[in-house]
């Protein structure tokens, strides 16, 4: 069995420069990039979270170019990365979308440049075993401005290591390490 | 001894759709997402490649808001990062700076979705293990819009193995095959 994988990427709650939470803007660069990336590495969904109806309905207008639009006809491999993509309006309803999806309930996986305190962290090497070998779908959070809210953090069934510890920058755009972090974990090796 | 790796960011000679060279246009978040991901796997350089005098200058204008402007107040990781950025107006002339700087000619690497035809591949495993033995120092080109152009190709010295060959899908964006280029060549294990 290998775990069906989603991926969400989170506008809300998120962290400001000081840690407070916030709400941050939906990026069409994001929406690209994630969704190329996720469809690449084989995910079944990557859902763009964000409370602001405004927002999801621009996610929903760039779905559509690329789904009906000018950008189906002129780019092709466009369209079929961006059919996994989906926007919602909290990580609560990407979870039961996703329970209704797959069976059964995803757990909740997590990666942040700082290890959260007082969690214990997994290695990249066991989280790629644990996803081939468990059946239990899985949810990867990803946090945009400063990084996902300490209440999703603590959530998290899994905290995976950062993904640079050793490095004197640590500073990945989120583009970056949703990219990398699915290539640790399901990448051709 | 470890070779110092440089990367190039290449806008010409690049492919379009139908495989002929063009000039692409450089892109805001290129310069700093891939200057965000060299700087995080220790990079020692990040050039930026177009002919057009004038595309030169935009890097510079980023470049300098970023490391004298409101941009290095406000957020003063990104100056780091950028830091090792510098815009070049060809290929040729990054090998000419590099080799000046570090003493002595760079290897030229290379990847690409598609495998080109009669080029022996080097494996993700073996690249590390070079780089790791090695004191040459490395320039990885990545390219813009479709790729690559022939000319280019054909004077690699390493063509790695596609990303992900195994998938149906493989259309990363060059932010994401970066980011995952540096860490498959010299990411924390």
């Amino acid at each position: 069995m290998t775990a069906r994988v989603h991926c969400a990427l989170v506008h809300h709650p998120v962290r400001d420069r000081a840690g407070h939470p916030i709400a941050s803007a939906i990026t069409n660069v994001d929406v690209h990039d994630l969704a190329r990336s996720a469809r690449t590495f084989g995910l079944a969904g990557y859902w763009v979270v964000s409370p602001i109806a405004a927002q999801r309905l621009l996610v929903e207008r760039i779905l559509d170019h690329w789904a009906h639009g000018a950008g189906a006809r002129r780019v092709p491999e466009r369209t079929r990365a961006l059919s996994i993509c989906a926007p919602i309006e909290s990580v609560d309803a990407a979870i039961a979308a996703i329970t209704e999806r797959e069976g059964s309930a995803p757990a909740l996986w997590v990666t942040a440049a700082k290890a959260p305190p007082g969690k214990t962290l997994t290695s990249w090497a066991d989280g790629r075993a644990l996803l081939a070998s468990s059946a239990r779908p899985v949810l990867i959070l990803f946090g945009t401005a400063h990084g996902l809210h300490s209440t999703l953090m603590d959530r998290a069934d899994v905290v995976l290591a950062p993904i640079q510890p050793g490095s004197d920058y640590n500073h990945l755009s989120v583009r970056a390490a949703a990219a990398i972090t699915f290539d640790r974990l399901l990448g051709d090796r």
